[in-house]
């Protein structure tokens, strides 16, 4: 077994290349710009860690770990648009860099090139994995909303506060686990085993709240991933 | 082989339906508000066409013509965005009923739930229709990029203005007659010909042009589709 940190290194070989044409530059090279900014990988490397657990890592497994980071990416350059957020990891956000309507639709091709590396793994993996990767991707979605919903409240209440993360953050962990535990041959009970491993505790994955929510919830937040 | 008109009642009868959950409303009422707008649906019924060329149409067919229209009505969602619209097909943008954050978020899984559609189909089409699809999806977005980028410009030339509005609108139905000829039966280069076809007049696709254009291109554009 790999470590985490064995894992990230090289995922990182694979993920570090351009994954957008050349032209048009004014759509692609924002995109570009936004991967270079780093991060910690660690949905990708959830995916390599579900093979891993079942059997040796196959390049299935990098393209799936390479659409949930794109996924992912895709997700926090639409929501810096949404929250008006002017840095992300130090640097510039897209929107702020460039402009919204560049942000929005470099997001969109984003999510679409995703799509394409699902496209690549073996035919029989694909219905599966791209049922839980839409699945995913919704509930991200809604987490989002939810997470919106709430900045017009007072206060949220703790299942509250749980759910709208374990949407918005650890589904996404826990469907890249899952993911990876398929193709790395688990059958559906273990594979969903995963994924629930991966909910289990979505205090570990709540990112740190934006509005004041009560003692108790508070107290299950933690520093953003 | 049907008409134009009866292919178009047909396919509302399977796509008047509720393509998303009841929760939470915040994010599924508004593109369930934007379908209701309806539309002339002509990129779903060229799949259907393409494929009755090349035999009865079946089932993923209508999969397949779903996830198209729900395509297009994500890039619609986004476009208005983008463009500041307030109105689309004489009601109000989503963007303007409900807000920016909730547009942009709703046009985000408007896209989502169109793979699910594609993930319906018989497992030996995915493949080949994915690759189509997301092919034809980046070039959409890549045409909106150009149709920002030229926003800049005083003039832009004929064959600019053509490239523009092929990857901005004919693709999509170019695309849906490729599609729908895969799932057909026709072979490569007979769905390649379907997809040819779409291109040919791409000038037959041009939307009215927001900006001055020389003589050359203004006798090229008709109204909007």
């Amino acid at each position: 077994m790999h470590s985490f940190q064995d894992l990230s290194k090289i995922f990182a070989q694979t993920f570090n290349v351009k994954h957008f044409p050349d032209v048009p530059a004014s759509l692609y090279q924002p995109n570009e710009y936004f991967l270079a900014m780093g991060g910690k990988r660690i949905r990708p490397v959830m995916c390599l860690m579900g093979n891993e657990l079942f059997g040796d890592i196959i390049a299935d497994a990098y393209d799936v770990a390479t659409a949930i980071e794109l996924f992912h990416n895709f997700s926090l350059v639409h929501d810096d648009i949404m929250d008006n957020a002017p840095l992300r990891r130090g640097m510039q956000t897209m929107h702020e860099k460039y402009n919204m309507s560049t942000a929005l639709l470099a997001g969109d091709v984003m999510l679409v090139v995703a799509y394409d590396y699902i496209n690549r793994i073996n035919t029989r993996y694909i219905s599966s994995i791209l049922r839980l990767f839409n699945q995913t991707a919704r509930e991200v979605c809604e987490g989002q909303q939810l997470d919106m919903d709430y900045e017009a409240l007072d206060t949220i209440d703790l299942s509250s506060y749980l759910h709208m993360i374990t949407l918005k953050t650890s589904v996404l962990i826990a469907g890249g686990l899952q993911m990876g535990a398929i193709l790395g041959g688990a059958g559906e009970a273990n594979a969903r085993a995963m994924n629930l491993g991966g909910y289990s505790e979505p205090s570990a994955y709540a990112p740190a709240p934006k509005r004041p929510i009560r003692t108790a919830c508070r107290r299950a937040a933690c520093p953003p991933l």
